[in-house]
């Protein structure tokens, strides 16, 4: 699963240039990381730009919609910035906490992790994401 | 202001490797401009990944926000991806819908602009922002 | 259609009890009316209740849904709660922004109405509605 | 603290009307239920109505959060509707995710209660509320 999953994310280009890894995947879960690099991933005061925060909540809340469901796309995300995004490196952990016919339904952390291994709360996220075979009712 | 704002964005490292362009700035209103690059751009399907789309939205939000309330930090941002985001060019434009003391609300669209020149929308977002300088009540 | 979703709002116990009056629906669009009731409406210092803000918002919004989709059901909801809920009445006016065959997006404005007969905006909502007879794909 | 938040219930007419009683309240974590009537409470296929889903957990939201932060009024929430809100019993368990000086981000979860006691997942939601004495910065 976890390869799986890291395959597809090699196929989006930005993914790529994040350097999203995919650290775990089982059923309705995934955990990606990435390497912060201040040099193109910072707002204005030098933190974790929103962007990157979305993007990694996102990511990983539809790698674990699709250990359940198949190929899903994203049809709303929301993003509730907790502290500035600081870190050597950001993790997010996502989970589906229901997954219809119709919608999957993902929330997610992401944490930023220091020098000293810590995980400090960053941001959590909550997705909505339609499966491509929806089947009609 | 659209200089002003277009300085602020240069600070941000993101941005600047994201190629965000400032096209308007007033009273609480900006609109932002970014050229696609299919090499680092997109997400599994080719698409403009989601993280870029909530950046665009987000930043013009902020933007928007910085116009009528000084410094402003990203408090909470949703999107709704109505249309795969498609396009040479992404513009995206923010207004203001209330700038509170303690918050400032938000709202965006974002449009992919094909050879034709037309706008197709690709997604609509909402952001509050806080203001640095809140007073106590 | 004014008739059609008055007829449907008076099949839901609820929005009897809360009397809403739907003054407009056409296209995509949709407006409903509540009177105000300090008795049974007040959060605790007095001001319409969030609860009711959610519901004309949703209500709205999922009456201009079916202006253009049918029956629906709402998936997801969310309310920016932008001035304190004060008036004798209040008027909410929703809009599809975009109606798609999985997925219709949808945003509403609410206001209070004075003495004086203007309107000021309380809250802005936005909704995902799932229609009923979804095809697959 | 359980007692402080029922007193606190009680002065808005809208709780009384619905009948929200706080079952368990504790430092960042506050427990509500409301049994159901379906002669006022339901949207039109019988379900517990968004506008009831929508105020059970904003008012979970802000009583958990009011346990740390004092008084405090809701900017913005937010509602994922999972299952038809059925139940004999709806029961909301809202929890404090970070409490800034600023902002209180709060998250609940609410069920419907069937007549085997059993909890089953009907919504989720989450909740920005400001503290009515936030500091400046």
């Amino acid at each position: 699963m976890r390869d799986t999953l890291q395959a597809l994310s090699s196929t989006a280009t930005f993914n790529r240039w994040a350097g999203f890894e995919v650290v775990r995947a089982e059923a309705g879960e995934a955990e990606l990381q990435m390497d912060w690099r201040a040099e193109d991933m910072g707002q204005y005061a030098g933190f974790l730009h929103a962007g990157l925060i979305g993007a990694l909540l996102d990511t990983a809340c539809g790698f674990a919609a699709a250990t359940v469901a198949g190929q899903v796309t994203a049809s709303h995300f929301s993003v509730n910035c907790i502290a500035p995004g600081v870190g050597r490196r950001f993790v997010v952990r996502a989970r589906v906490v229901k997954a219809g016919r119709r919608q999957v339904f993902t929330t997610a952390e992401l944490f930023g992790q220091g020098e000293d291994g810590e995980l400090r709360l960053v941001a959590t996220g909550n997705t909505i994401l339609v499966p491509l075979e929806a089947p009609a009712r």
